[in-house]
């Protein structure tokens, strides 16, 4: 095989018949596909079609119940709870973002808080959905394994904790903001230490607590640091602490489990407060002024979702390259299963 | 006058004076006492008494109406809008707190969104009420100022933009983070030129883009940076969009009116999703494993709010300390009122 590149579409129906390999009945799989690849789509190739080889890991660990269907199990007022029972992630934050924008719709704004969920994927999707619906979309997500240390503490005992906000923007994109409040991806450190290569300084410290870009520290007793000093380390505490109990995943300290993503949307109507043409147009003269804050002959500012717009555009258009590398290992994966994959063999 | 130390109920009571002086009914110049005085206990002086200078200067340019009353524009299911009608930013803010937290009981989540308003203090102040009512609060504020730079910018068009979320905690003080998006705040900036001061590394760059120490760069068309890279400089950006179009404040590079704190409150009853007491234990749990992460022979590892806690016991058993030139400074303006201020004489 070689690198090659495919179009989405073609992507999809293959992530798709992969996930339905491993038991997941058509439309959830089909609903993981499109996560999945839109996560490719805009660029963040690290929560792309790749994960198919942990969730597959995850299937057969039974921490993936693969035909598992997310259901709403309360909603009271501006308020509910989806139980992903343990299936794929993307299918519950899907019943969710839609129960979210419903509620928000009705009451003005709605939390909607996901339990006994995996992994959703990029929670930037998710709130540029609510904000496609007109409204602010907030997110966060505790996620189960313990890997970054606090502020000013030496061991790892938050998890990487990501947070995400959008409202409507210009251009045909959102403002769509979503981070991890560590440094940097804890999968971009485990692959790097076994290519035995640097992590940029200050996203590292060592098994003492003394800075450190040896990737391999970081399974050496080592953690990864949280972004901002105590103000980043904060929202990593209260997303900890806010989305595992409202979820009941809990910290992932306390609960040790290593997995699940207790995740948490917030919608807010806009329109109950400005009109959403009004807003389009203070947006558009907004990005005119923070684009004119780039320095003479620098790189552009971007606005927060700017740069996943630019790429989705481009991919659509030149189609979506995978390694030679990800085709073998998502060949493998659907092998094991039973399933072929003549696309990526031909390429 | 030499520096001094005073009780709280001293301070509110000298504080009240003052704003009752400049025109405030006394209810609201309470309430706004309160709240500055309550800054000083948990240690932010910056935040406290001697913001009566500054409002007097918003007073005598009719940017503060002293007699103003908020009032509840508007409610509608979970959203309401408060109309600060350009009166003390407090008082507007805690009728809003009240409001979100009404409002959240009976329907589970709530928001409310302040327009016309000053000043509002520590955002922290709100959000910790919000989670004495058994509550998660978040807030986030865009005020007025351009002063800080987006990520890789170099021109001042966004404002120091803070946000602030807290749950319930434990040993008495609740998870209280509150940050402004600048890596310091304007106000210590223009302090340190005043007195040739320099700014730690990392926080401010001159006219051409390039990072400087040097306070007296910021006037010079430099700029402040936003903490934590495009992550902060992100959060700066959907506050100023989300708060100043919610509430009506607009985008500081829009209004370029240099004042006005658009704010909004959200808050969720917890109790839906979770237990109190559960929340509690778990809290204290998750709070003996952060304080564990602490390096050997290291400053202990603090939760958000904890030093604030802390602060506020010590300072309510041995009193506030208030510098002679403080006092000098609140003397002169009470005096321009008409106020005597006898307890500051006499220390």
């Amino acid at each position: 095989m070689t690198d090659a590149s495919f179009s989405p579409e073609l992507l999809e129906e293959v992530t798709s018949r992969v996930l339905v390999g491993m038991g997941a009945p058509e439309d959830l799989a089909d609903t993981v596909a499109r996560s999945l690849v839109l996560s490719n789509l805009v660029g963040h190739d690290s929560h792309g079609i790749i994960r198919l080889v942990e969730y597959s890991g995850w299937v057969r660990e039974g921490k993936i119940i693969p035909d598992a269907r997310p259901s709403l199990a309360w909603q009271k007022e501006a308020t509910a709870l989806v139980d992903g029972g343990w299936g794929w992630g993307q299918s519950a934050a899907a019943l969710a973002t839609e129960t979210v924008i419903v509620g928000a719709r009705e009451l003005g704004t709605a939390t909607v808080v996901l339990s006994r969920t995996n992994h959703v994927g990029r929670l930037g999707e998710y709130v540029d959905l609510i904000s496609q619906a007109g409204m602010m979309g907030i997110s966060f997500c505790n996620t189960g394994g313990m890997v970054v240390a606090p502020h000013g503490g030496v061991k790892k005992v938050l998890g990487t904790n990501p947070f995400a906000w959008a409202t409507p923007g210009v251009n045909g994109h959102n403002l769509v903001l979503d981070f991890s409040t560590a440094v940097v991806a804890a999968g971009k450190v485990v692959l790097a230490a076994m290519s035995g290569e640097e992590i940029e300084p200050g996203a590292l410290i060592d098994k003492d607590g003394n800075p450190s870009t040896k990737a391999a520290d970081l399974e050496a007793g080592g953690a990864l640091l949280a972004f901002g000093g105590h103000k980043g380390s904060g929202l990593s505490v209260l997303i900890d602490m806010a989305a595992g109990m409202l979820s009941g995943n809990l910290p992932a300290a306390i609960s040790q489990s290593g997995y699940g993503n207790g995740t948490v949307l917030i919608a807010l109507d806009i329109s109950r407060y400005v009109g959403l043409d009004i807003f389009a147009s203070i947006a558009e003269q907004f990005a005119t002024v923070m684009h004119g804050a780039t320095p003479p002959n620098g790189s552009p500012v971007l606005l927060p979702g700017e740069l996943e717009a630019m790429t989705k555009s481009d991919r659509k258009e030149k189609g979506i390259t995978i390694t030679a590398g990800v085709q073998q290992n998502i060949v493998d994966v659907a092998i094991s299963y039973g399933v072929a994959i003549p696309e990526f063999n031909r390429a």
